[in-house]
């Protein structure tokens, strides 16, 4: 059952995002830039995104008479994470447009089919194995080579449910320490970089991408990205034709991000998928400033129906994420020139908690 | 009585906005991309500013139960608009800080008293007379010369409340038009542009202005802001320099705007002072697309007690207001390169109402 095409929506229509985090909140932001308006529905009470809506939902994911009114509130329905449950997604989907469509849901919460589908692209990953038992462990190391990383085939994010596996390690510790659930084994990759794209497909086909960002990374958890990425011009064309191939394929609505490793052997460049974000990406965020366009507009702009814009990039750019209590230091970026500050409003710091970013753009390409 | 000197905010405090216009809503999406809160009120059920905040008081200006709540549920209080209540504004003034300064209001809510306000600065404004009733209209036509406009001294915005006496026309009709009330005559002004200047004045005593922005309009409605303006570099100058006394005479808080005329005779350049905005301005929408930081943002880091930032243009720019069924050519204007489209999600559309501006920047200066 679905609830048919999505419409064009008019400048009065109501968007409902699931998911009150700060990319939500940045969604809401946007939306409300173009006159529309934005309803949030998120199980936790002080999520960011309800200080920006005058509509909100608070209750669980499963709850299916407040999902029912939510659905009969808006427009259409989209999301700022990618660990929407899949029953949610269906629920709605059959009472309100939901865009991107939940199919893609269906492959990327699952590392093993998101990997399968890259490859049936025949765009390259790392080397992985299925593992679904303790028992496949040790022919998947075999497969793939060492050292590797074990992940859990769902629910992962900013390094949860992964460990690596060294050429000392036990195989079976590291099974229990992800959880012993399903999981995917993927050789480790000496990247030169960690590179993503974000890509954002209309309904009509065209496909804006925004430039390159080359990604530092600190304990899993994004820190630092830096546009143009220090990579050679062909390397990036590559980076972008991979996205556009993804998006197209999936037939995808909406914005998308693209996390890729730079690998150097032999003097040579290749480009491996690491993972899809069927979202506005952390990564991003320096379109906020740094291009004519935002990643949180080019999505608003895709799902509404109307067209994407062209971005254009307005110098030489580093995103900063503020994570924990790196956050306290807002007044002295406040005061730094070339830097816009972004605070997410959250209500308490946790280490390693997203709790805003900076960017600071030099007009200088 | 004072609720004494506003608090420097924490990135947790909640701003009380007074009025709920597009203006509102501006302040709200800059403060939110700061972290903060807002708290709207205003007396118009279906205020743009309502639709991006949690908290909205829909009451009249005079609600002082409305207004002690509102009071004490914000941190500080601001407004969008010039002709916020004398009473309103000293009742909250007794309860929570309001910035900028309410002393202001007084003196910009009354030509008369602006116009003598900036004489007294030594800064030049068109000849005026005042005109407090029928009689002296005669004498003030000889004073200050025809032709000539007769305003209102209070409540005129946009070409409201005022009239324009010609050589043949009849000063008594003149009168009548304007409502019969304590009125100024105003020498007409042969201006060859209408320039303005948006200044920032922070606690700490520093002001930072904006680039001069000229602004062509329509009915007196503000069609068209180009920055740069086309006028020598003596006179932008000029125009900063007027703008910064202003804000420092008035010991200033927040965002204003001055509007001004530029008159070439005998091959020099004149500037002359036509009205003061005490908040932020039409004629500064350019700068959330076209500078590193927005008449709004300024307003917001003002006054919180936060660093001013300092505004880089981002190119050459064009400010369009939609004013109107001109609202309806937003789809053009989506798929319009360099154009950063804006709408104001105003329920109803009226002839001249400003429904939303789109802002065209050329990154070349």
């Amino acid at each position: 059952m679905s609830a048919g095409p999505a419409p064009t929506l008019g400048p009065d229509a109501t968007i409902g995002i699931l998911g009150g985090g700060q990319l939500g909140r940045m969604l809401v932001l946007a939306a409300a830039r173009l006159g529309l308006k934005c309803h949030v529905f998120c199980p936790e009470p002080q999520s960011p995104a309800f200080d920006v809506v005058r509509r909100v939902t608070e209750a669980d994911y499963t709850d299916r008479a407040a999902l029912d009114r939510f659905a009969a509130d808006v427009d259409v329905v989209t999301y700022e994470f990618e660990n929407v449950p899949a029953e949610t997604a269906a629920f709605l989907s059959a009472r309100t447009p939901v865009l991107p469509d939940p199919n893609v849901l269906a492959i990327t919460q699952d590392r093993l089919a998101e990997k399968r589908f890259v490859g049936s692209l025949g765009i390259a990953t790392a080397r992985f194995a299925p593992v679904d038992a303790p028992a496949e462990l040790a022919a998947a190391l075999e497969q793939v080579g060492r050292p590797a990383v074990l992940k859990t085939r769902r629910f992962g994010y900013d390094g949860k449910g992964q460990v690596a596996i060294h050429n000392g390690s036990d195989a079976q510790t590291a099974w229990r320490a992800i959880g012993a659930q399903p999981a995917i084994l993927e050789v480790f990759v000496p990247f030169e970089r960690e590179i993503s794209v974000v890509a954002a497909r209309a309904r009509d086909g065209r496909v804006e991408c925004f430039d390159v960002t080359e990604n530092e990374h600190r304990d899993h958890i994004l820190k630092i990205s830096r546009v143009p990425a220090d990579i050679p011009a062909a390397v990036a064309a590559e980076a972008q034709r991979i996205a556009k191939a993804i998006v197209e394929a999936f037939g995808y609505v909406g914005v998308l991000a693209v996390e890729m490793f730079v690998v150097k052997s032999d003097g040579e460049h290749t480009v491996l998928v690491n993972e899809i974000a069927p979202r506005v990406h952390n990564s991003g965020h320096w379109t906020i400033d740094g291009a004519s366009v935002s990643q949180f507009e080019q999505h608003i702009r895709a799902i509404a129906g109307w067209p994407l814009a062209t971005p254009v990039r307005r110098g030489r750019i580093e995103m900063i994420n503020l994570l924990g209590a790196e956050v306290e230091d807002y007044r002295q970026w406040l005061a730094a020139p070339d830097a816009a500050v972004h605070l997410y409003g959250k209500a308490s710091t946790r280490p390693g908690r997203k709790m805003g970013h900076v960017t600071r753009v030099w007009p200088s390409r």
